[in-house]
């Protein structure tokens, strides 16, 4: 199987790393190729560690040029329109080439349509690392199904809750902000993490495939966590309380904000980088909770869709 | 696809119905058919409510006669040595039939020899519902392929939490198992979840498919909560930690028994019948959590085996 490689950051590279390591382990892993690497700079043929272009090429050409069974995107978020991707994607599922995915913009603008082309042309989606990277959300579901799900609730972004724990202990929102950031918890330009956009994407992909809704980033209303102070926080906390930000959705209601939650709540628990989601449908409720984020887990939320795909259980 | 239930108590009938609500709104599901129910008392052809047999025939005769694709086991566990369901799988499995099943014991006390014969006969064996019922942890690793487990973590028996859960509002041990029983989380002779077979049994399973180990129940050393007092749960209360009923394994170590748990512990906040699973693998710790008990969720946990079986992800 032939894999084109979209972006090559952190999570490109740690990708190439696991499957390298992974397919001198596991059969079903061993006819896996890197036939190619496209970023910004222009397309690398073949596979190799340190990404030197060979040419200058779009997304568009590289697909014909190297004709892949699957295309991994692992660039980085295009809000505005979820370009080069969403292109790509077009064009690759329109020739039955399957995407994989932990970028989250073009599925949270564009998921019913993207759904619908890789449906008629039976090219497969995989998306787990869009939401807690390598953490079972999207895939968990994938194995509950005929079931309806009429809630969903979830701590889905690492930095906030990161700096919303740090300040319960203590720290004002700079100096935990500032903490995040040295230890890479945080972008240099943490704006989409700290206004609750990445929540909001994240829970737009979740309605979107467990709810059975179509619905995009901008349907509803999201907030962050820009405006919450020390003050704040120490009050609620000597309530015995915490603010977290929460991604909710019902069949009414879908909103990303700040919300008080008790020792009661599981999520209360959910600390630092950790992230958590809550599902809840007529059989059950039930949590899952682990890494949120980071390039080695989602790497390998990438690698768990690979081996489904090849499974036939994407 | 054709189907033999075997067994058809609270879980059999559960399924039952679930699966007609079901049939009716997922076309994956519109060509099962329950050709037959099969129990001590004997078997019933065809797919009626209420049971009554046909005809006194063994579980082995009611293969032959029904010429199922898949049996669905839902009988209670016979832990001695597994029968009848054990040659039951064999028969099924050596046949190419598929086995879904809910009973802990053939796997718990079968595991490789199964899977092997499922595996040189294309046969699939989907147990989810042995192990937290509906609540995904067997199918949950489906979707965690290629990493490596090397520690197992959880409270997997209902009964007992709830009974430690309730001892630590303050009643005795004989009191809450009463007012389990009453409750229906324990059954008339609580034994086997009191002394932690059923944890072990459970753990036994995880440990052979999660760890890829060759172990049987049996092989590894349980306890359960008989011999706790209200006093010592009181005393651990007033340094601010509780006992659960632990099932652990790491690359050393496989046991049941009663733990202390500081609040630092994730597990610390599971009360009452909830269950929960901790797994660490080389890339993440995730913990999943739900309801590990009732016919409900049983039902589903082998109901969502069968979609998978379905769908070629079993």
């Amino acid at each position: 199987m032939r894999l084109l490689l979209i972006g090559y950051g952190n999570v490109g590279r740690a990708f190439r790393k696991l499957l390298k390591e992974k397919s001198e382990k596991y059969p079903i892993l061993q006819n896996i190729k890197i036939e190619g690497i496209i970023t910004r700079r222009g397309l690398m043929i073949g596979d190799k560690e340190n990404f030197n272009p060979d040419k200058k090429t779009t997304i568009l050409e590289a697909i014909d040029e190297i004709q892949p069974d699957v295309i991994v995107d692992m660039s980085s978020p295009n809000y505005k329109d979820g370009e080069p991707s969403v292109s790509a994607y077009v064009k690759a599922l329109s020739n039955g080439i399957h995407v994989i995915t932990t970028n989250k913009a073009p599925l949270a603008l564009k998921f019913r349509e993207l759904m619908e082309i890789a449906e008629s042309k039976g090219a497969k989606i995989g998306f787990q690392g869009t939401v807690m990277s390598g953490t079972p959300s999207i895939n968990l579901f994938r194995v509950q199904p005929v079931a309806e799900v009429f809630r969903i609730r979830g701590i889905l972004n690492g930095t906030t809750n990161y700096i919303l724990s740090r300040m319960y202990e203590g720290l004002n929102f700079e100096e935990a902000l500032n903490e995040a950031k040295e230890k890479g918890y945080a972008e240099e330009d943490p704006t989409l993490d700290l206004n609750g956009f990445d929540a909001a994407a994240k829970l737009t992909i979740l309605v979107n495939f467990m709810m059975n809704r179509s619905i995009r980033l901008g349907d509803f209303k999201f907030k962050g966590i820009e405006g919450i102070s020390s003050d704040e926080i120490r009050r609620i906390k000597s309530e015995g309380k915490k603010i977290k930000l929460i991604a909710y959705a019902d069949n009414y209601t879908i909103e990303v904000s700040p919300k008080v939650l008790s020792s009661q709540d599981p999520l209360f628990y959910i600390d630092g980088v950790e992230n958590a989601l809550e599902i809840e449908n007529e059989i059950q409720r039930i949590i899952i909770r682990g890494p949120g984020a980071g390039p080695i887990n989602a790497a390998y939320g990438a690698l768990t869709d690979l081996v489904l795909l090849l499974k036939g259980c994407l």
